[in-house]
């Protein structure tokens, strides 16, 4: 079974969140700078959203590179992940009207922590399908950053009935740690 | 005629229908977790046409990659599905703020009838383009698993009045059978 | 410059608009079927609209299908096609809102006419691409369905203001006509 | 690695945000051609964005076209500008709710500024990935309308607190002076 098609749904499902996401940004009725100013913590949640979003489809993109073929365990894997991303608009919306409180911060951390377990339990199914020692195993490796990522989020949702703001520094980080393209895969297909 | 763009097209369109769906997901005013509760239902039913759309595109996928070629019939067989199944995000919304009623989890039962069969009569067209005796056909075989679940279907619509949870539990049941990908189809292919 | 990417972007714009037309059928607050009666008039405008941009999409396809390639005054007549049909949606909102009434009546058919002057100057600016003696212009042809649908909505408009009712019987009507897919393209490429 | 899904993703962001900047022109509730007065500002706005993502995609398509190959870092450069084009919907909407008043227009102009900056760095990317000496380095060439266009937008930015119209007349002389495709890199690769 080939790829194209699982791509295309998933880049049209990721282009669609990714979009929708904006129409939370209501504009505001009046016209001075000072009636913007609820706008931006709904602003901040969103460009933290569209850079996550924009990471998954990135490792997506590298992932399905190096991938050979696909079949009906992988489709669902990748609808279970999409599941989950499309839950982050909504989750963005709750963070953004509620400036940054302790359940919609856990809650939003919650959402990227079964995306990551998702995309974890994506590459599993794909490296099944392959066979441990195809390039595509060999190119994930032990995926240290997406372990990582998992381990963060799971420290940061508690912290976020401490301190929303840490929690939020958490997923901040985790985002710039993952900015960096996922050079393994690339270095590794290139050979 | 190629099927390269019917492709695309429902894809664009079931990636669209998919995310939509979210939005009516609206973000609590509050910020307890007790605010999340009224989301409960919505989610649940949310997370019940994700399954549904999901599968549909998994077994159109199937049944496409089954496919060597597509006429004005087929394209119109195929708008004609995708018109029952963009009514889902309407249906869903419907449950949702009613909390599995009798009359939306009826309409929402009628919407998945129409939707099955439309499919159905979208693989007869195919058939017809094909041949009795193509490939596809011989995939397609009986088709058991569709008509079991338009029967099952029509079964639950009129349960919904005497409890919509014993409909719903038919939905969902119609749903667990199609999570298993069409090996039929897969497996003649493979041959 | 290859037409791949035109197709795509079309696809995508019509997937969106074919999916967005179905938020404007809000979910009702009541669950009686009473409560369903406000959406009828929103239902059936839905589904006229959803017919047309199948309609649409189809002649694109077709039309698309015999192009050889594509350049930029292509881009904009194709650009300014999509525009009018992304009115579709509001337009038809309003019509489902007012139960065809005079004025909404009168402007979605201006929308539709216009979407067919656009359409219509599409076919001419990649006729002047291909050449009078192509396989384009030979398969195009006097393009008598277009002329007739331009015709029409030309006479139905004034007439929404006699009966609302007279004129959209003129749209349901014109929408059958292009049911029918444009089989002289087909026809002409298949020889 | 190849264009390909860079493409699919950003047609697919773009025919989204095009589309749903026309969820902003709310249906009106009377049905006299009085009602249709305060969506007039509202649509007015929609066209110029409309034309401006048209422009952008037009630009977007001649410039991957003449690109050989992608790496990480146009990913993100491509994600970049589709970050400040994804907003243009939100600020449409401020202008067109708000008859074109200062701040919004300013905002407006700011969201096309950085867009524009964004696209700079993105032609940048690419050349530093295809060489100074490439095709695609000699079809960009020094790229002045590109610049042009930020200088136009620098200057009518403080203008819309003087005259907002003014600032207005601005936006639509750099979207007229795009709309002319970049027959610079056209000819080019042509040759």
């Amino acid at each position: 079974m080939s790829k194209g098609r699982l791509e295309a749904f998933s880049d049209g499902v990721l282009a669609v969140i990714i979009t929708i996401m904006v129409l939370e940004m209501k504009s505001p009725h009046g016209t001075s700078l000072a009636d913007l100013k609820p706008v931006v913590p709904i602003f901040l949640s969103y460009l933290l959203s569209f850079v996550y979003i924009g990471i998954y489809w990135n490792n997506h993109h590298h992932l399905l590179h190096a991938t050979q073929h696909v079949n009906g365990a992988t489709m669902w894997a990748n609808l279970h992940l999409l599941f989950w991303l499309s839950l982050i608009p909504f989750t963005t919306a709750w963070i953004g009207e509620n400036h940054f409180d302790s359940w919609p911060v856990a809650i939003y951390g919650f959402i990227l922590l079964m995306a990551g377990v998702a995309y974890f339990i994506l590459t599993k199914t794909l490296i099944r399908l392959h066979g441990e020692r195809s390039t595509l195993a060999d190119a994930i490796g032990s995926d240290r950053k997406g372990k990582i990522s998992i381990v963060l989020y799971a420290i940061a949702i508690p912290l976020a009935f401490v301190q929303p703001w840490i929690a939020s520094v958490f997923y901040i980080a985790v985002a710039i740690m993952w900015l960096v393209p996922d050079r393994r895969i690339e270095g590794k297909i290139q050979e």
